[in-house]
């Protein structure tokens, strides 16, 4: 059984945001044993799994990718969107844009400190659309 | 129902290239839901979903990435197969191995701008050998 | 068929080591057709599938993200579990939670040179719990 359920989420600022609880609502009822693929279908946001306890953990990751992919760098030509537009895309590389996961009686199988992240790189973004996939 | 389809690709220059045809050419008719994983069997190159429309994303993620993984580092100790190598290894861990998407109404879920990206990191590359699965 | 299996690795030393024997000991028979994919329970730890052959790739993975992901940089503000913690968060989302691979005539479908790694990012790390997932 592969069922796919959209996800639109509406438009998050520039930053890390855990989005576990929206992927939780939109799934309802979850199969007894399965698996879990978040497909996000844009170039300049990013899924990733990390830690969703401690927030200064979310903004921690918008200071340090930031700092690794600054804006404005000489050698970049993709510029007609604005100065955050292809750092946008060189994160949303590094950091993926889909995340799976084990189902396991009824529950994600995400270790007691993972959450999901949507990873929001433009400074004025609009709303995203996902797609989660259900394999049981 | 689980298919796998090889695909070898010929040897590409160094960067990175958009190899959506090619896998949608190798993968012929497409169920109508699914989901499909692209693997590579090699660990100097890698898989990615972005950009698909300018090709100067493509350059851009040369440049970006050569800035950030510079060859002839004075760390490095694998270098017995020229400076591109380890950078190409590293180069691939930050991207990844595999890419996988869903399959709704027979066609892959890409968003708008989306394609699949080889990204290829050794200055004399050869062919390389892909993986199309679909589940379905 | 999907089927889970759980697989406790011991602590390892911060670093980078090939598991792929631990795996393949841990699946036992593998069915003939199918994927694999290996979730990582920990925001600390990743996995990725890269060079096996020569241990010095292993230590240069170790010195790059190190250089590239130092301790105490001056903007982290996460700190309460040590220097070495939130650089392994920011490790941990470059490189991955999970990785997922062919299953071919009863084999793991790796390259030559392909094996799986855990990324250990913690001085002081603790048992590691993965997930292997099996769909045929």
């Amino acid at each position: 059984m592969i069922q796919h359920l959209g996800l639109q989420l509406p438009a998050y600022e520039r930053g890390y945001h855990v989005i576990t609880p929206q992927i939780l609502q939109r799934l309802g009822d979850i199969p007894q044993n399965g698996l879990l693929h978040v497909y996000i279908q844009h170039t300049s946001a990013a899924l990733c799994i990390n830690e969703s306890a401690d927030p200064d953990v979310l903004t921690d990751f918008e200071s340090f990718f930031n700092y690794i992919v600054p804006e404005n760098m000489q050698f970049l030509t993709h510029t007609i969107e604005g100065p955050d537009d292809m750092p946008a895309h060189i994160k949303a590389a590094m950091l993926g844009s889909s995340i799976s996961l084990p189902i396991i009686d009824h529950q994600l199988a995400l270790g007691t400190w993972q959450g999901i992240y949507l990873c929001e790189f433009r400074n004025h973004a609009r709303p995203r659309s996902l797609i989660l996939t259900i394999y049981a």
